[in-house]
């Protein structure tokens, strides 16, 4: 197994030295290019995105409608099958309650636990991905690793492109006593859509992952700004590093396997153009963008972000966020034009830009970038 | 003696390089677990303890009643003979005094200094050693170094299970021109209950108290986020460099005697359940917790809190906090669940999670999982 | 290519190490001298000025009076042929709803993107021109790369003395399929006066730019503290690194064409005195300085501050600051007496002084002074 | 020459790395000491000294009467012949400005060069000097290498006990085209009391300002927290670093002269008793103290703090600061005990504390003691 840098913290106790995103900034090189000649798109499987964006999974961001305006942009909107809108018939007075109670500030924990609290029902999946499907998009449902085998089905059933197993953590040897874990690798093999599974966090379980036959791998243990699995868990994972280590491990299943490309999706405190293009010239084939997608006017909680972690009903680890107001319509979040320079709108045309004044053509060569830690 | 990563800070002269707490983070890897698989329990000498918890000796957060509700909730709970409860035949006064100082805001200093002041009672020893030992659970004692040949006796007479030997800074060596050092190898060896003692900071002074015939160690100097032994003294311990190296020292005494194991308990701003996975990442087999437990309905000192340095009449090393609102009982703050995602609740289901979704067991196990430095 | 200091970020993912300006200092060594022995005086081509001082080409700080005014204090100012005087016949009112919007803060981005939506006008250029020529003093214009062919003929037929072409980040290869790309190299052989090029970030770029014929290279990419290039477009220049790769450009094209000196000019959040002097201790000839001039009682802008990125159309990459009341005239700035020790007055005294004090008589050999990281 | 670490900050430019004393940290060992078997005396030429503190020449903390009371505490006051003692006739009318300026917080820079405008007067430096030597304590008097040709005979004249020459940089060697140099060495090697000369800030310059014939030299630059030497000339010195670099030239020069002692002092920004035992722990001898006698009720300013170097006409490097409320009298200050654990008081039992915890006798054994970075 390859190695990093390691750093001794005591004697014989050994770390690894880790790098955020933030420490990592791209280098313009000796040469620049039109923006006009530039493409931001990548392929999962038989699926072509013109933008290398997935959503977060969070009701926050993502209800049927924007999912399907996520796809419409030419990215790929992912609708949380353990969410609101498998819970509620109509998730319309809860999202208003949540709205309301951020009139003071960040809505409490508590709340969200609360309206969590309501059952999951299968045949609200089934309605939900069937509206995803009718609009021609390429629809993607997110389940936990711990209700796969339960809901999937019903995923499955209803026709989804793309199914995606996201926990906070995640690996490919789940070990119980209780006899039932979701085997990942008998349960991809027998699929017959993509699945994209995350997060991980090293390169060792990047590559497990991916010998379990995933379409994608998720790279990060989903920080926002309101994540606070370090302070509950001791948990964090210096992105930049992460991504990098798991760039290697599909560089090494891709020769493993003779030609088997895994995309490595990057997950985590990426809330602005400038960590886009960070995490794309590190090693990522996509985002996975939750938090900036709250700023368009479309959001469904009005400008209330919280990651589905947050809810936990013992231990959660984030907080939901104040509600802010609309810096414009989806498009102008994706696309701009930018009334602001906060790096919060025309995400993808920053990267666009990023892209030409460092003279690359495609995300693939981009992943070549000058990097620069400093400064 | 083992050497750890130097700097040269000027010509000839050298540092070592140490790594704080919250600097090290915790890396999932390749396989998860089962939370209701996974064990916390640690044992020292006879005592087994659901958790890895041993309460600081602070008058803030221990009385008789919390130290026992602490020792039945799995932890062991330690009353500081030098404290209020052995000043004064009834406290309450003082703690009321010191709670209404808070209204405006932290306690003085003055006013510790103050209550301190009066002087320690032999017979309040035994009352309060005994009201421990009638409740059934481990009984635990804390004197000052300066003053164990003074008041250990007392303690001892009374029957304690577990006596703690605790100062800032500990030595096995102290010299004195006055003639009456305690010698601490001679005075554990006389004894019939284990003895914990410090606080130590590198591994040769950890070393030297093993070989004392302690039970347990205590590593790091006492700093909670009111402490300013750093401003006062300059002195500082980054706590994972130490935890690790006295798990070294743990280590080469368990050679050295072909087989005693010492305890490594870690103290020293471990006030959230990621500092306390953390401690015990980096090799602790307990972390002696003050600060955290004010947030308990059951506080003595209704949440505030002050380390016992704090009230030394010439040279306070650390101020008294403001008072915080009760986030649980005593039962929430340890065991949750969390309301909140701050990680001041649920400490140890946090940590018992933490440990499943990194595939580990119990806390030997524990101590080599993997840790990143930054981010 | 020489290669600076690594890091591993992940695996097999190197990133250089860069510094910041703010990270390095000086260090006095053995030798001190009188400040009345230093020069701070520096040439390009057949021009000389008496402070290494070139103008950001920033409306904000130059209009024709203060090029004139820095040009007779021993500088050179440089007007954009882009700004608001190309514009506008007369860019009082534009001049006067920027500072009265700074009124309630930093005028909003949106209103310098509709002001600079009006067209530049070629005549304007030649009256600007014209105005700053027969004041004396050398003249100097900024155009971008975009416009250098449409607007440099204008530029040149008024006689200007000097031409910047400066964009955010410059390369000596721009790679475009629309077949009308600028050649540096080309432009600049047919040219009669000497150009000034860039923003560049590194040595390779700065190493193509001078073998294009330029005289001066400007190393950085125009951050000032309102810059937001790192969070649009994920790109940072470790400013004090740059500077100094560039010096090793220069030394090793010095040597390529056994002779030929280009001068550096840094540029990028220089603003204090103390920021100056650590440009050019880091290798830098001169530095280019917009931020510090608008606390001149002649700014334009009445205090507030935008570099010319702030009003794209499309994707700014800064903002504008509030006003700051004036702290002097040009003449105080620059030359002081300062009346307060916050390093923005007396700009190239305490330049001198800083020289002197470490031993220095002129700049070139100052570029040698003893260097700190740290503290 | 020796040579410290080196990071290349760009291609083949170079600097050393430094460390600041609140980088480096005092770690305990395995041996403790009882405090009153710990002895913090010093001495320098035939003069003793109880505690190693040699204060600023500052006005705001040092007039005759506190000089006096500092020399009767057992340390050494300083006083300034180029302050407000020198150049007024009384001085308390320019205290009450000051004191009164700073009712609104900090006293501007321009009331500081306004009162230091009036010119010195040889009359007052006689006078003043008397009233130190009649009192009986060791006599110290400053003045600047500038005006040391012009006033330092009238300080000897009167008697003085040591002689200081400070200015924020000195060296050995100063180089003039006006040819009136003052000469270190021959001036010292005609004097019949011993001389310290400072600051430095490196090995070399510490070296040869010790072969000037100095008795003891002051390391590092003056900084205090109001200090902005570094926003206005772009120097900084590290100084556990210049600490550890000058003690290994006292190493060199003891070796060089078989036996000459020149004494370290360090200064800039020890605000603390935690300072104060870092700066001896990195190798000082004695720590040259300002701010923190502000506190003292005796000091003249009644709790303002400005540093000489505040009051320069043309290029003030440092501001004044608000007044603080005294926090005791001198006596508190220097030996408690301290009402609060902020380190600003009992600023020398703090330090035999340190001594004794760490088991040190004296403070050159101290000068050993393990150091650590980081935390």
């Amino acid at each position: 197994m390859p190695v990093r840098e390691t750093v001794e913290i005591g004697l014989n106790r050994f770390a690894r030295r880790g790098y955020d995103l933030d420490e990592v900034s791209i280098v313009p090189s000796r040469r620049t290019r039109d923006v006009d000649d530039v493409s931001t798109a990548w392929q999962i499987d038989a699926f072509r995105f013109e933008i290398p964006l997935v959503t977060s999974a969070s009701d926050a961001v993502v209800d049927p409608a924007t999912a399907i305006a996520v796809g419409e942009a030419g990215g790929l909107g992912v609708l949380n099958a353990e969410g609101l809108w498998t819970r509620y018939d109509d998730p319309a007075p809860v999202y208003r309650r949540i709205r309301e109670a951020s009139a003071d500030g960040a809505p409490p924990v508590a709340l969200l636990q609360e309206v969590y609290a309501e059952p999951v029902k299968t045949d609200l999946i089934t309605a939900r991905v069937k509206e995803l499907r009718d609009s021609g998009v390429t629809s993607a449902v997110r389940v936990s690793p711990q209700h796969t085998q339960q809901l999937a089905p019903a995923v499955l059933a209803a026709g989804v492109d793309l199914l995606v197993i996201q926990g906070t953590i995640v690996s490919a040897e789940h070990v119980t006593t209780s006899g039932d874990a979701l085997n990942l690798k008998e349960f991809i093999a027998d699929l017959d859509v993509p699945v994209v599974v995350g997060g991980a966090a090293d390169y060792q379980t990047a590559l497990h992952l991916m010998r379990t036959g995933a379409a994608g791998v998720i790279v990060g243990v989903g920080a926002d700004s309101w994540s606070t699995g370090d302070a509950v868990m001791g948990v964090r994972v210096p992105l930049a590093s992460a991504i990098a280590d798991a760039a290697a491990a599909r560089r090494d299943y891709l020769d493993e396997t003779g030609g088997r490309y895994v995309h490595v999706i990057a997950n985590g405190r990426i809330e602005t153009s400038g960590a886009v293009a960070r995490a794309l010239a590190c090693g990522a084939d996509a985002v996975q963008l939750g938090e900036p997608l709250r700023r368009a006017t479309q959001a469904p909680a009005g400008g209330v972000w919280w990651d589905s972690v947050a809810a936990h009903p013992r231990l959660p680890r984030g907080g939901a966020s104040p509600a802010v107001a609309p810096a414009g319509t989806l498009q102008e979040v994706l696309f701009g034009p930018a009334r602001s320079a906060d790096g919060r709108t025309n995400l993808f045309g920053a990267l666009a830009r990023t892209m030409a004044k460092t003279g690359y053509r495609d995300l693939k060569e981009f992943q070549r970038v000058d990097l620069v830690i400093g400064g």
